[in-house]
């Protein structure tokens, strides 16, 4: 029912829609850089990491993180990373995929050695726990966007890996439980290489929600540990925003190369399904 | 229809129907130590957690740890931790939670700073991301299994917080998904809170898996954050077979007598059930 309007609606126009800054911010930043392209960095060492970001900054409008995988992390990595972010106009979410009852989620999004929010623009999580994991989280996150520090949550509706249980009518609690909160969710996980199933998502979600789709790669159809993928414009043009790539860019032996040529796919099916 | 023969045997009879060396180990240390209590350490700082389990390391069969919220983390911490474990017959079982596709779940298993499968004897895993994560996670333990160090991995089929999605045919796929995997998956995360809906676990569960049961308190029947409790006694009646408790015990002002208690108390259960 709403994806006819995701379609027709530009990022820009959309941007009005939410009640959310992290999200603001994005949808205007993607129409400004003209990119609607993610980067999911799974490299396990620091500098491995800051290499592959300083290649793609100008490419990307997220780099997509799992801070708890890189060996020698310290705190000069994500001060760099946020600096890289101001600096390249791009934005931060930490694949965290939280996923605890509400009192544990908010202390590992809070504290620990790598205390996400404050550095991580976007977070996300499971709400296989139930409603309170948001009501949790939004809680932290209540003292930054009071001091104008944008902060959302992304909640995974779907997962593009075989087998997933986040379909049917889990997707639909998904995405009520989004609407009770549109304060702080932003949008969701949709399974980028199943179009069919990700219109079923976009359908349920109102414009104003962001939809992020891993699962997408130009070269390859499935991994040995389950993934599953499609192409940039064929998630976009059932309904994703987002374009979220992983080992398709970091494990090619030209990264920026396979960067620029994801992020014109991506953003030529954005630019196509508006007409 | 399991939930009768549950009941009725013994931790050791039940050790000889697993095949997994983690579960084996665990099911003998809870009939020779008397006590099926875990103690779950939410606390932040290394010299508090050690000044815990220090305390506690009689009492408990497992210390079931959040590695990641501890903001002064090294691995003389880990280190530590697993002498404790060695010296005092307890294992360890980090709560991590994983929820991610299996190529990424596998990663934060074995890398980055925490390590995990250096220390934690066991982990435990969302599966909705579908069946892969275990596989992934259990290939990653091969090498330390066949090298006679026990690993093994717990599904959540269940969780005790207000509103969870893992209930129904959820948890009916979570106890299929283990059964397939029997070699790595020792047993499952039921609801604690719900005798009720524990019974429904234990009836689906075959004796040889163990079920881990959090939101077990004396004291309290839910928190602020969406989190549920309900008794040892209750729990191990609805065929619970490890009582996790975690701030009832830690944020008492004498954790090391309410440990003694909640001990007393579920050990007690278990052998009243047996009769």
């Amino acid at each position: 029912m709403h994806l006819k309007s995701r379609l027709k609606l530009s990022y820009k126009e959309r941007s009005d829609l939410t009640k959310n800054s992290a999200a603001k911010k994005l949808l205007n930043l993607m129409e400004d850089k003209k990119t609607n392209l993610a980067v999911g960095c799974d490299l396990t060492k620091k500098e491995e990491v800051l290499k592959l970001v300083k290649k793609l900054k100008d490419e990307i409008v997220i780099l997509k993180t799992h801070i708890d995988i890189i060996e020698d992390f310290d705190k000069d990595l994500t001060n760099e990373l946020k600096q890289l972010a101001k600096d390249y106009n791009f934005m931060i979410f930490e694949d965290r995929k939280l996923a605890d009852i509400g009192n544990t989620s908010q202390i590992q999004y809070t504290k620990g050695i790598y205390k996400i929010i404050d550095w991580a623009d976007f977070v996300n999580c499971h709400v296989i726990s139930g409603e309170d994991i948001i009501k949790s989280l939004n809680i932290a996150a209540k003292d930054k966007i009071k001091n104008n520090i944008p902060r959302g949550l992304i909640l995974l509706a779907q997962m593009s890996s075989k087998g997933t249980l986040a379909t049917g009518d889990y997707t639909k609690n998904v995405v009520e439980m989004a609407k009770r909160n549109k304060d702080f969710v932003v949008g969701f996980i949709g399974n980028g290489s199943n179009p069919e199933e990700l219109e079923e998502l976009a359908n349920l979600a109102e414009p104003e929600f962001i939809i992020f789709t891993p699962g997408i790669r130009i070269d390859s159809s499935s991994d040995s540990l389950g993934q599953l993928y499609s192409t940039p414009a064929l998630a976009i043009n059932s309904g994703s925003d987002i374009v979220i790539t992983g080992r398709g860019i970091y494990q090619s032996n030209d990264p920026y190369k396979l960067a620029k040529l994801y992020r014109k796919q991506g953003w030529e099916a954005y630019k196509n399904r508006k007409k």
